[in-house]
């Protein structure tokens, strides 16, 4: 709990009507996408970064955890208020700024709505090409803290790749500025990149300054169906070596594939074992025929499905599929454990058949989506909670499936992070001179350990301020 | 002067072949593209890691300064031993480990010469396109430590964009890896691109894997010259407001256009009073097709010459204008300052009349060419150091570049970084909070001040290990 006087002053820095200490308030900002819950002792919406800053400078005076929030639709419990505290909303913070169609350039605050922001520069002819799953409702604050991305990063880039600059309140409450608004600049270290990905340990994002691309003509999207997982890895590959990035390279397994079909009844040919959704975009006429060069060159690979959209309903109807994943994966159990390893984009079979084997050895059904195209695979590792020890058989079996993640060369997380949900896990990625050199980059921004505390390393000797 | 001991356990760990304590020798690694000099105790080859590790390790234990350097072509003296001690050149560690086709990666040591590597990619139809000027001499590991830039980054990006792991050397001797062979990555801080561009003070590279791209089918390459800077810069935001990114968008100045007509008579129309070298690259239609657009395009801009290569010969003696440009420039004055300042891209006219006012002010010769797409311009002040009073007028003149730089929202360094070069101008563009941000992570990672201390920021109380 929160001494009175202290929740008297937060009150006087972002005003009575936007600060919550009532309990029915305080659970609406206590979960995010995982199933963690925990109960901050305030929520404060400041208005902008001064009263950010007066919030974190009164923080560090009374050692109190401040831990900033966006629209709480992260998967690994990056925002929540593990230790209590005080949960820092950015979400009025929501305006576009300014958008330079010259420079293509956009500045914005943290609380914008992902899609709401594409929608508005695509009104100019410009594009903002992440898309992360969430972008109907993350904001675009998230989005940088998480290094978010999206099946479009395969040809575009993740979020980093956009952010030229920020203007950040540190965990200590001064407020900088990082970057610049031009693409080049080697002035100082990288701040701008060490904060995209930082999961709102490092500062809380005030402004963002975005790189902007000019939207492309048109797009081009293909539905094709495989008869093995090894046929859809060595399309992706090919498509690739062939001087082809698509836009976006997406990945179902049969488990997947069995559940769309079921539900939906697409008239998936019985011999079909993996699906890949392609999407070409930019000029009109090279897509045509970039369209007809994939078709010929994923031929030989156990093609038994070939679809291209002639327009824009037909493509929406083949994204459908795509977007039916999440729902139809309940019909297996009720439960999800939703990871999103990667691994180099040639191991994608070789994670495939690793899986099917943990699978097999623990008796769960496992079922796997995601973007081929950068090697970025959503494990699924479905259960039922009510069943006793399925959670512990669910969690050896993603154990074992990090394990095969990394004998490959890959990564625990490619767009969630590591928050809470993944930290008992990120030992065995990174090593003890590798945590201790951010960590030490922690406590030198953030010497009491006042913002999002205790999450992404093992804090050990260092507990958490209370 | 270092100890004769401490000599001796340099010598045990790199070789006695792979030390120098000699005068004439040390004064070879003294200097870089800068004019200024300064003498090493000694310079030590290291093998590899292990061998750089024990160097570093000795340094912290004997309070030693470490100088990382690699070609030594660095343009702000990065590398030089300010405060003497040891020169640790990375030269010896120049293999290519391995080019990864299927999944467009590849993993160098630090002193592998960038075309080197460029022409070994390309060789199999893979594609490193930063082309810092220096390519055929300046080392990978030097152009990450500076994020070093060149002509195509207009449509690429800089050298950072290209960087997802690498092994360092930490300043108090730990070896450790950052990033991953996967593009997606979002497992604890971005050391990677923290260490992109930090000259070298946060750790020393021995081991960089890059991401790869598909070569581009064909490239065109268009010689335009308009009546104005106007119509250049017009040029150039309309050809990127119509959706084509150019791979290079060069820019010269009448200036230098006069210096390059004096010596080599191009027959540059007499109207003409800027240059736009445009190349375009990608699949062999569609450049033909932006090539025509382009033409259209910027035809109402005052264009008053426009030639488009129709081979690759062609394209050369298009590209000899302006590899010509250094060469031509000392006719004007012997001596030259060298600056890199980057404006947003529709400040470009902006920026070049500023200095067309600031030369006239201090009557000195300023001669700019540069990267007009990304509006980092190469801005020439020449000199004649014998001329009394002759370089602190052009010290004064690029004072006040900078600051109208700054008043367009630019940065003073786009491909160069600051070294000791900028480090006298470095708190115009960053504020104490920003500077003390960087040098709180600077001590984080090294406590002692080993690794190539006295760069880039003022460092007022902490001085320099002797």
């Amino acid at each position: 709990m929160l001494d009175p006087v202290i929740v008297h002053q937060l009150s006087a820095i972002v005003g009575n009507d936007n600060i919550t200490t009532e309990k029915h308030d305080l659970i609406c900002y206590g979960y995010d996408a995982t199933q963690m819950e925990f109960l901050p002792s305030a929520v404060v919406h400041p208005a902008n970064a001064l009263e950010t800053a007066a919030v974190l400078k009164l923080a560090n005076q009374h050692k109190f955890p401040v831990f900033p929030r966006g629209a709480g639709s992260g998967f690994t419990g990056g925002s929540l208020p593990k230790s209590g505290g005080v949960v820092l909303v950015t979400t009025r913070m929501n305006r576009i700024l300014r958008i330079d169609t010259e420079n293509l350039i956009a500045e914005v605050e943290p609380g914008v709505i992902t899609e709401d922001f594409q929608k508005e520069v695509e009104k100019l002819g410009l594009f903002y090409p992440p898309d992360p799953a969430s972008l109907k409702f993350s904001t675009l604050g998230g989005n940088v803290a998480e290094n978010a991305g999206g099946p479009r990063c395969v040809k575009y880039g993740v979020t980093r790749d956009f952010v030229m600059g920020l203007e950040i309140v540190l965990p200590t409450g001064e407020i900088i500025r990082t970057g610049t608004e031009t693409y080049k600049a080697v002035v100082g270290y990288d701040l701008t990149r060490l904060l995209c990905g930082s999961e709102g340990t490092l500062g809380v994002i005030t402004s963002i300054t975005f790189k902007l691309l000019p939207l492309p003509d048109a797009k081009k999207t293909m539905l094709t169906i495989f008869d093995s997982i090894d046929g859809a890895a060595r399309a992706v590959s090919t498509i690739i070596g062939n001087k082809i990035i698509p836009t976006t390279l997406e990945f179902m397994d049969y488990s997947t594939l069995q559940c769309v079909e079921r539900r939906f009844n697409l008239g998936v040919p019985p011999e079909g074992r993996a699906v890949l959704l392609i999407e070409v975009d930019g000029d009109k006429d090279l897509i045509e025929k970039q369209a007809d060069r994939i078709h010929d060159l994923i031929r030989p690979l156990g093609l038994v499905h070939f679809r291209a959209a002639k327009d824009a309903a037909e493509s929406e109807a083949l994204w459908k599929v795509r977007r039916l994943v999440s729902p139809s994966l309940r019909d297996v159990n009720p439960d999800k454990m939703n990871e999103d390893i990667v691994v180099p984009r040639s191991k994608v079979p070789d994670i495939i058949r690793e899986i099917e084997k943990i699978q097999q050895k623990y008796d769960i059904p496992i079922v796997n989506f995601g973007h081929a195209g950068d090697g970025n695979i959503h494990v699924n590792v479905m259960i039922n909670k009510e069943i006793p020890g399925q959670e512990e058989k669910a969690n050896s079996a993603i154990r074992e499936i990090f394990q095969a993640t990394l004998d490959l060369h890959g990564t625990l997380s490619g767009e969630h992070g590591v928050g809470l949900a993944k930290q008992p896990f990120i030992e065995m990625e990174l090593n003890p001179s590798q945590i201790a050199v951010m960590q030490s980059i922690k406590l030198a921004l953030d010497p009491n350990n006042i913002l999002n505390p205790g999450k992404i390393f093992p804090w050990k000797e260092f507990s958490d301020a209370a």
